[in-house]
């Protein structure tokens, strides 16, 4: 037994949009623990959408299709697959008025072309809508082969999916064993130093034990096999907290956790304030911070001192020590990180001063050298040095600086309250 | 004659990793003019690979793999086709010492497992990797079959496919009519709407026009197809300038251009120098700005004011005016504007205000409401109303309130200027 996706569309095979929605459904299946071996692009033509169930209806059950729903003439989803059946396509009136009311309450007039759309092969059964027009079906055209259709707007895909496919493949007998995970997140180790410290972990059979790795984070993925949600959170539950004995304070958080949310977490624990001082980043720090909704509880603001003349007139850096040691150096970041730290008046002052490149960088200061500086409110200053690279982007060197920012914080907060 | 995608690994089926080599590949038959009607995902299993070639093999005559070419045994695509075409695997010496030469080079050790990478079938030839130990084919099995793989990782296999796979499917008469597109940019106008202004044009056959929507960005993608590039550009270039004449200052650039860039031009021809006071953006503009490299020639730097304290003490915003109008307003948006000028002595002020959401929105003042402020260098400054809607995330609320700020500053630079 195995399910099979087919995304119907010329804008795939033409490489308009990217398939998302085949990533969608494959994790669906894989929650659900439902086999699946092929996946299949077709474009907006009859025969070969047919030529596609021929093949897919030979070794699967579940043939799952996305796309190919629309008003328009080339939309041929419903019609390919009632023509392979060779069952007859019926208009349902029920799917007239529904869309008839979403247009109503849009204040807009149904056109000809959406009856279109409440053409369905006789004997399927509608799958609701609730947000777009194009509705989907659930149809078993001969017994032990049962096709879904899905419109290829991703959202309109989802939600129909988990309302009403979900149910109905559990009411079939599937997901009763289900794939439950947890995704937990680290910063400051590399993926081979922090894959070798769990070395142990990485073969068990249940949960299952994986690292990825990508813009500096690294990940574990415990994955575990259950009869219920429950039942995977206790096997992965001892699992989780010995990994996080391991690793100590290189494991931030997991899943939906990034660092700007902890740090905020504990910032707000401890009712203190944060103020940010940027250079190469230029704003990126203050962004991560402020995408976490509430944040201003917390982070009270800052100052893009992208010029050297801004970090004097507003940091209050020294500019002697700025001609001396350069705007890269420890001791601006330092006066930086003070300086914002004392105009703002808030708790802590963090500061970033690096080489983002391209361009800009020397043999003594490359591309990649980034300083960090930390103002806590017990008036101590202190600096950290990193070299990201010469081969990283500009984006790459942003996003690392910004982010290692925050792991110091993050580290710091951790360590002093102990 | 066509071709078609298969794409082999089973990370692709759990729904691991997104599948952007399928688009790439399908971007790149379009552009050579290759038709290409079916795309196959299969997991890492020979009978099923073999399946897939079987299949293909009979409605294609250019078969292009990605994937499965590692060193692992779980790599099965060469593996595959030797054993459908009937023909042994070879080791091939040139392959070991390239592997050999890229481990030295980084101060490690081949493996034993690598000499499985130098196993081709009998008669192909190597398809030269440059950057990883994953060579790739091409063969033609049978007279009007041709086979190409490559490895999974896109930047090998997007290096591979310009650097052999083009001028190898050039060579065979392909591509002799070549696609060639220009994306125009547009910000400020609804899709809607510009496609209303130059529906004229939506219909032509060469070169095409297309409308795309995203984030609040419209674009049009202007296609033609012609022997050569400069062909193209020819056939391009009348209705481009047509385009923009009727689009006006809604049209602000083309490819690579981004609002910030535009910007950044401007000012760099003005010989002006702009500085940013951000709160509801929390310093996502300064961000935009400085990802250009060479920013700092005009972008000073600005104020993260995402605190009243920060807008009144370092933005000198009037504390009264805050009391009386609040912090989303427009009296606070120009002197917020006006302040950043001021202290940091830049020609320009960009100011944002405004509420992101999810919460914090009430009846009088939305989520989604934001003020944009700008003070120029003949000390006058404006501000300009928005509202994003209550229905939009909190990130796209910023992303638009960011990309609008330099919007704004857009217009006024090139009217000024005329």
């Amino acid at each position: 037994m195995s399910a099979e996706i087919i995304c119907v569309g010329t804008e795939l095979l033409l490489g308009n949009i990217l398939n998302s929605n085949s990533q969608y459904l494959a994790m669906q299946l894989a929650k659900l623990g439902i086999p699946h071996y092929y996946q299949t692009v077709v474009g907006d033509n009859l025969q070969r959408i047919k030529h596609v169930i021929e093949i897919a209806s030979k070794r699967a059950e579940i043939l799952i299709f996305t796309g190919g729903l629309g008003p328009t003439p080339d939309d041929l989803t419903c019609e390919s697959i009632a023509d392979f059946f060779g069952v007859p396509l019926i208009e349902r009136p029920e799917i007239i008025e529904d869309i008839a009311r979403k247009y109503a309450q849009r204040g807009r007039q149904m056109t000809p072309s959406n009856h279109k759309q409440a053409l369905i092969p006789q004997g399927a059964e509608i799958l609701p809508n609730p947000t777009g027009t194009a509705p989907g079906i659930i149809w078993q055209p001969r017994p032990g082969l049962t096709i879904l259709t899905f419109p290829g707007v991703p959202s309109e895909m989802q939600q129909m999916w988990e309302e009403t496919a979900v149910p109905y493949l559990q009411s079939l007998g599937w997901g009763k064993e289900i794939i439950y995970s947890r995704m937990l997140k680290f910063w400051g180790i590399p993926e081979s130093a922090l894959a070798e410290k769990v070395s142990a972990y990485l073969n068990l059979p249940n949960p299952t034990v994986a690292p990825y790795a990508s813009k500096g984070e690294v990940k574990l993925r415990v994955s575990a096999k259950a009869t219920s949600e429950a039942e995977a959170q206790k096997l992965i539950a001892p699992v989780e907290k010995q990994l996080k004995e391991i690793t100590g304070l290189d494991y931030y958080g997991a899943d939906d956790d990034t660092l700007a949310s902890v740090v905020g977490q504990l910032l707000r624990g401890f009712g203190e304030t944060l103020s940010v001082a940027e250079s190469c980043t230029g704003g990126g720090l203050g962004q991560m911070l402020t995408e976490i909704s509430g944040s201003s509880d917390y982070f009270w603001g800052g100052v893009i001192s992208y010029d050297n003349s801004v970090k004097v007139g507003l940091l209050g850096v020294n500019p002697e020590d700025l001609a001396k040691f350069g705007a890269v150096s420890a001791t601006v970041a330092e006066q930086m990180a003070a300086g914002v730290r004392s105009r703002l008046g808030t708790s802590w002052g963090l500061s970033i001063t690096g080489i983002a490149g391209p361009t800009g960088g020397t043999e003594a200061k490359p591309v990649g050298l980034v300083y960090i500086g930390l103002a806590a409110p017990n008036d101590k200053v202190e600096s950290f040095e990193y070299r990201f690279g010469a081969g990283r982007s500009r984006s790459l060197v942003r996003h690392l600086s910004a982010c290692t920012a925050l792991d110091n914080l993050r580290r710091k907060l951790l360590t002093r309250s102990q």
